[in-house]
């Protein structure tokens, strides 16, 4: 994930506002879906091409265009042309290394969040950037790939179910985001079931596999906390009301996924600090099972280096040692060097080395 | 405590406002119990539906609706259209994974808060969630579960003992945060203990379990942080007087409490830096450890080895050794043995190494 | 120190109001003293009972009320009463484990401070809680048993040196509060001196002992830490110049003791910088002296094993070994071990290990 | 870079505005280059003296007037006469030891920022002053010395590419800014690139010189971001809107190079974060070895000490030992010899030790 | 450094604005300088007593009058009389151990400083407080003892040069604090030197001196920051614009003055982060040191542990070992020898030991 900044340098001295699509190639081509509902009507249907969209846009509804895909800069730029949107937005949709943030352009607003996936192969969290785009009566995103993450939305507005076909355009912003952030939960649910293994594992039996998996997980966490602490600003600049195109009956809405935010940043903030205090847990097991293995060492060395002394004494080749000649000499010998290893074995309980 | 955030992922993809309990599941059904009182009256009874709370409140006296247990759906439905609270509201009494928050409706304020318990059996702080709405001489009170914390509030109700019969709900509701606010302060002279002891056990002590003590108060500090840190912010935002429903003269009670919360902040920072403070004692008692061993050890073999060379030397087998020939070469040997391991004991007290 | 929380408990359940002594016990009985002063005159009394006080405030003076020992709640009940004070005040008197602050009443204003003691039986810093009320021409302070750090005041006022009796009521709390702080400046200076002995002794002799002395002087500086912060914000919102009661000539002088505030600040937080430094001290000297023990056992025990072969081999039994029948064996098995042992030292001198 | 401050001490005692260069002392003469355009023209010629400016300069179009060189203190000042500058402006303009920083003057804003180099020799980032002077119709900048960063934006204006041409001179002093930064992102990849290696070697070989790239890495990341910080700051000063001289319709134009800003202080603050991660990894892989070291000797030790004692004792020369003469004392003592070492064996592999 | 609190207790229990000189007891007299400067005039004149200020300041004119030693309570206290200064003001001159700071005064600004020099003798950084009164065509200065840094000024004053003769007050004393901030540049660059030559130091040969001056040079630090970090305020509050003695001309050079500061905190920052990173590399230093001592001792005595084991099997005193028969015993044993050595020597080659 260190390389989400390097693909920035293609565009190092265009002039701004030139679309280059920045992110990981994409062989198929984007996908253009448009959606068009009222309170009593629901209707999907994939465009061709981008002039597609303004035939399907139907009038008295509201227009939610999906576009799944977002390397091909001539698409991006005739949506562009069709909705009226500011060089600069494009230019951004289509860079996908950007943060989450809110921008008020006249006659809408452009939001940028970031999807986290759990990609199974990689055994990591992965993240896709979204850029929503909210005018009077439609609704425009553009994702770096296809993805099902809206599939229950979607359910809902074609069966009718809860008041989103009811509200406006707002509404179904705030429904957009709302998924993302439900979605959030369950990475982090993820992650919080890799920390307790983690911490399990630590109890149980510490590896230099385990400071490895921690140190993996705390740069995931960096790359989490960028991707979701940019969000509360974001939203709480939606709450403020300073713009008239989101009503004030969406506001209690909003307030609702600012707390689901304030949430998340929570949970992040918590794994950082339990995955920092692993840390320590790891470096302290180190230096304990070092501890045991110098005890042993010192033990069994203490004991039989005297001993080995007094048996190399007696193989002294001297031709006078009287010892050698006593018929007690060896029984002596042997239980001094009983009374030396006991002695040394009592000291070291005392110490309680063992 | 880690799990806190596993359960969330059951509400992903649901329409906001969409009842789900998230948290323990419970067996028992919920129990409704209605209070009314006022400066001349006191009554309560246990109502067997939601429904009958209707029936049971009564006109001009103030209204206590205290529900323990959020785990059936329809239940808090019913009484969310009795008193006709805002579904998102609802939705957030059944989910017990939030942060503690003040929210201002149209007509009533929800407070959300945490009451925490020392779990004997688990040896930890639990928490459980509050979910308090105030209304006009109403007050509607969910818990998780039946428990006694409220049980001295009741009895002063009855009782008429202090001025909690003169006021109105806000001050009831003013009453039960004092009351949660006070218990945490028994929880947090449990810890204190187990800090207290914990010290004395780093002093006199130290082991590997010590440390492992150490790291689980830690993360009970940072869970109870969480839920004590947006306290600060919940009764500073009731005290600022922005809400017709708080009456000024309850104002002065909830700077009081507003202190409270500060002092318990306080302590749990306390705490934490004392536990970061004996982390440290600790890794330097097994370094100190270490050493004690080394210099053991040391001393033992940088004696003996000098001395087990000599043996050998005069253990060698040349027919041309004069000194093995010697009467005085096995005095000598000893002598010159005793010289050499004086010296070395003398430097080394010399350098303070015992 | 850590136990400055646990007393709280005893009031959980009581309703707010409540007078509950928290601290110490005391046996002796709390004593009044009434001070009037004016530009002319100067009276102290004791008052046996608080009612007296009434009788002892005279007219168109200034009259200080110091009331040593709050554990008698009755007293402060009385005193309560006649001089009009909110219980949620009185109650905060006889608590004593209350933050710094200051708050605002109708017709006066309720500041709680700390002072600081050198506990020499102990060995540490203590800390005592005054309350002060400010009303028109009157002052209360209650502390937690006499002491005579406002001696020297009470001789200015006898004396009628300064400016103290010319000024108001606000002045005698300025000076009350100018007096503490000067007393945290004489703390701060043994506090000082025994940081500077800690940093002479872990460059001559570094010992357990004072890896102790470090953490336990880190943790008096979390709770000196505690009593001054709030300090600064209590002078501030003083001199903000919001409350009748002090006068705007008083603000320079207010201004004085903040500037005294940051000043104590300033020196707690770079005692605390320089402990964080003298651990990082202290570890090193213990890994340093680990390193010492390790070379000279590594240089003993590289010099000697060596050798020791040497001996052994020699000492082998077998019958036909020709160098044991040389009479040039002896000699050329010294040399070589000469030689052996002269270029270990000096590549043990080249690597820079002694 | 450390030496970066050393610079400053040249100017101690001289009176405000005298014109010091404060940077590497260049030979070359300074390179002034007038470029006029509008939408219709452009023209670059360069010029030989600064008097030179005022007859190149052209009437209604825009003048660009760059730099490259600022040791000539006659030659910024005759600009500044020319332009009516501030000499603190000029004097800034020389001392290349800034902080990047925005200043508003009467007539014109000053602007100072840094452009980073990845200076190949080195191996490291090295960083150039650049000083930019926005008038009306007129943008003066100055560089420390020639170099091509700002050649795209020069083809640009050349071409009539991008809306340069049609805009003023506030949009050229955001496109030189543009420039500027998304140089850092090239810079930043570069680095990205270091990071990612250093944690590649950290988990293949560990080596003391991975430490010192760490260090360094860190060392230049204080650097950049003592040049980015303060950027943030510049552009949002520029954005406010309190100007005169930035056009409303630039405003966009900034708050995406604003956005880019705060990108490229998230990337910085990301590798320190991944930095300080990594040192943790090398010391727990010095100490991993040095266990690893421990073991083995431990083990070597533990079982050959024994055996070497129990040889010994059979080496005693005491006429009086009965196993000596036993056919069966040389094969049991062998046998006793694998027992011992192979139950100490099956101890280290139970207690996991390799 | 640390002994600078000392001091203050001398003022405990004194009124508010008794004259007692806190710092150096210093023997010589005060000097007190009386300078008269106008457009076109310049005179300096040494005043024998206080009183003799009055005469020598001239109409018309701007008087600067420098007092060189504080410790003085008469001077200082006539001089007060003299200016009409507050007694608060006169106790904080003649209290060295203050905070820099700004207050402002009916009547004057009074500017209190710290100016650093680096001592020789202790090789250390020193620190000195010079106060700054602010009035109406008068400027007082009062400095702990005569030092030579505002010389060049002076020379300026005398010679006319620069625009200060034609400036007022305010540009005199913005002047002064430019001289001193100038100043803090050389002490800074000396502390580079210092901290580029430890940083060499810890490459080439780390010594148990370089942990020693690294803790000094962050305790120096820890002084520098307190005395500069306030002055940002100092200046800051100055350039607000709310004191009529500063005219708005001036503003432009407090904010270059400012600029410095920062600059100067900047650097300071810069220090302590590198000064931390070489904490971390001392400590791995150490480390790696011991690792090689370790790696030694363990080939060496892995290598011939077994040897020696060898040698001693066949010197063991059995009758019946048919081995030390033969002829082929001892060369057989040499090359077993040899094998197990070399295997050995290969075995820690692939692990890389050595």
């Amino acid at each position: 994930m260190t390389q989400s900044t390097k693909k920035r340098s293609k565009k190092a001295g265009l002039p701004p506002g030139a679309l280059v699509h920045i992110g990981d190639r994409l062989e198929e081509k984007s996908k253009i879906t448009v959606i068009n509902y009222g309170e009593e009507q629901f209707s999907k249907v994939e465009a061709k091409t981008a002039e597609e969209c303004v035939s399907l846009k139907e009038k008295a509804s509201i227009c939610w265009v999906n576009v799944a895909g977002i390397h091909e800069s001539e698409t991006i730029e005739r949506i562009g042309q069709i909705f009226n949107l500011h060089p600069l937005l494009l230019e951004d949709i289509m860079n996908t290394d950007q943060r989450p943030k809110m921008e008020s352009y006249d006659g809408y607003l452009f939001i940028v969040l970031k999807i986290l996936f759990y990609d199974e192969k990689e055994k990591t969290t992965a993240m896709e950037q979204i850029s929503i785009v909210l005018g009077t009566n439609y609704v425009l995103s553009f994702q770096e790939r296809e993805n099902n993450i809206f599939d229950p939305l979607l359910e809902n507005l074609k069966n009718g179910k809860g008041r989103i076909r009811k509200m406006g355009a707002d509404y179904l912003v705030y429904s957009l985001i709302d998924m993302i952030i439900d979605n959030y939960f369950l990475i982090l649910e993820k992650l919080g079931d890799r920390v307790d293994n983690l911490e399990v594992q630590l109890v149980t039996s510490p590896k230099r596999e385990t400071l490895k998996s921690i140190q993996k997980l705390k740069k995931e966490m960096i790359f989490l906390r960028r991707s979701v602490w940019p969000l509360r600003e974001v939203i709480n600049s939606m709450e403020r009301g300073e713009s008239p195109l989101i009503q004030s009956s969406t506001y209690i809405y909003l307030r609702d996924i600012y707390d689901h935010t304030i949430q998340a940043i929570d949970t992040i903030e918590t794994y950082r600090d339990m995955l920092s205090g692993m840390l320590d847990i790891y470096l302290s097991s180190v230096s304990y099972k070092l501890n045991e293995i110098m005890k042993v060492l010192t033990i069994v060395s203490t004991i039989f280096i005297p001993l080995t002394f007094i048996v190399g004494l007696y193989g002294m080749n001297f031709e006078f040692m009287p010892e050698l000649k006593s018929p007690w000499g060896y029984p002596a010998v042997l239980l001094l060097m009983v009374i030396v290893s006991l002695s040394m074995l009592y000291y070291f309980k005392k110490k309680k080395w063992f």
